[in-house]
């Protein structure tokens, strides 16, 4: 192993969780946060030390929200926090183009964005547990140095995730779908739930429970990761937007009283509608196997 | 109780369900389904009888889909199947339309649904718990007499359900905004995951699974749902359209490189998003508690 010291910078949710795994292995970690509270929540949980290293750690991971890895890195390395730096931020690509232009060395940085998160958010929530045998994506730069990659590589193993190496843009795109626009869609949702009548609440079961849930994220990170994959996530919430209308409009048709639109019309609207679904199950089919333990960033 | 015998119409998920509690009670249960091996299943399973009663049962429960009702209820009043008659269809005010104007006795009918329900159907996926604690709403009409009322209030019983009275229209309007909406926005997200990057379902986590897992149900069902509620249903989707279209220009904003919007629509946009995000929140805080066994229909 090459990380024997860990720095983290930000001591939220997946900071701390990303701690918790590395102390489980002895490696030393120093905690850093602009929130005192948290940086001592986190040391009273046993995720490390709430202090600087005396000298360069081996690597530091910043947890912090995607517009401020390039900015935060560029301090950190300007002070010699650690040998290598990575990060996981769920957005990749905008944090690299800032880093490019920015950082005084891109070769000891790799972004990274493990796949494991939770509703709940800060220190106390975190777990050491939260990304075993979760996908972690590593998206080195063509400036990435082999020890800046090998440390980062090693802190998956230390976490218990599953490695992938992609183009910080082809991830950017499948996070947007597979995780950002199906939270705003979620959001979306449940802020109708507030212009229902009043007994709709109390009749809801698990379906719109489901549904919804991933909107109760905390909203000022959330802002800020769409906000940073804002091309891609557009690119998909107008794909569905498009759909939503070939919808709307079947809905329309099958709305009117039987003197209205012609049986052909009709055909057409509920052929609309049931495609729709049957893609639905078969979109659904193409997910991994349940992993209740964890939920997606 | 005055319901000692039952015939339940229809042996899928629901009706077997059904069927099921009611034997628990030692009522006499009669099962009936166009599909044989549907009806051996459930017989198999313990939920009554596969033949006709030999003289009208206390209460028939008609367990098809929304558009079947009227033309079901016809029949079965004709032939003298029961005293009253309840159906458990998640659409009511249609089917009531077309009972008023066609059914023999729309006195001996009670519109019911309970809401539970899984992504699996059939009868081998029905359990006799499946209404423990959940609301089931019923719709008396005008017409509706008072043995029907009682009869379909001790079903409910039997079943370990919790009787809510409402008008046909208030409750479809109720489940477009927490049942429907939510399974065609899942559908919409599911289909979308197919013309996604290679690896971008290999990282989806548990997230975007619960967005889309009620997508699952059967689409012929859902079809008929969905458009037996067409009207409160639009009327939901597109109150979310217009949200989304506000959403989508956001996005379209923040995605241009800075030097694009000026700071001000920025700041708007940014707005517009936490907004969304911050009355998600406070929507999912809108639901009653989980209730993981089981799920919305």
């Amino acid at each position: 192993m090459t990380v024997r010291t860990l720095a983290v910078v930000g001591t939220g949710l997946i900071g701390t969780s990303v701690a918790l795994a590395a102390r489980r292995h002895r490696v030393t970690v120093y905690l850093f946060d602009r929130d005192e509270s948290a940086v001592r929540a986190a040391a009273a949980l046993g995720a490390g030390r709430p202090e600087p290293p005396p000298r360069p750690v081996d690597l530091a991971v910043l947890a912090v929200p995607p517009s401020q890895i390039a900015p935060v890195l560029a301090r950190e390395q300007a002070r010699g926090l650690a040998r290598s730096y990575t990060d996981v931020a769920s957005v990749k690509a905008r944090p690299e183009r800032e880093i490019l232009a920015t950082a005084p060395d891109p070769s000891s940085y790799i972004g990274g964005h493990p796949m494991a998160g939770r509703e709940r958010s800060g220190p106390l929530a975190a777990r050491a547990e939260l990304f075993q045998g979760r996908p972690w994506v590593l998206t080195p730069t063509r400036f990435t140095a082999k020890p800046a990659f090998d440390r980062a590589l090693d802190l998956i193993t230390l976490c218990g995730g599953v490695p992938r190496v992609m183009r910080a843009r082809a991830h950017d795109d499948a996070v947007a779908l597979i995780s950002h626009a199906p939270h705003l869609l979620a959001s979306l949702m449940a802020a109708r739930l507030r212009d229902g009548p009043a007994p709709a609440a109390r009749l809801a079961g698990q379906g719109v429970r489901d549904v919804t849930r991933i909107a109760r994220g905390d909203s000022r990170l959330w802002g800020d990761i769409v906000e940073s994959n804002a091309a891609a996530v557009a690119a998909v919430l107008t794909r569905l937007q498009e759909e939503l209308a070939g919808v709307l409009a079947a809905l329309y048709d099958l709305a009117q009283p039987d003197g209205g639109p012609g049986p052909e019309t009709r055909g057409k609207s509920r052929h609309t509608l049931v495609d729709l679904l049957e893609r639905g199950i078969a979109g659904v089919g193409e997910l991994p196997e349940d992993r209740p333990e964890n939920s997606d960033h």
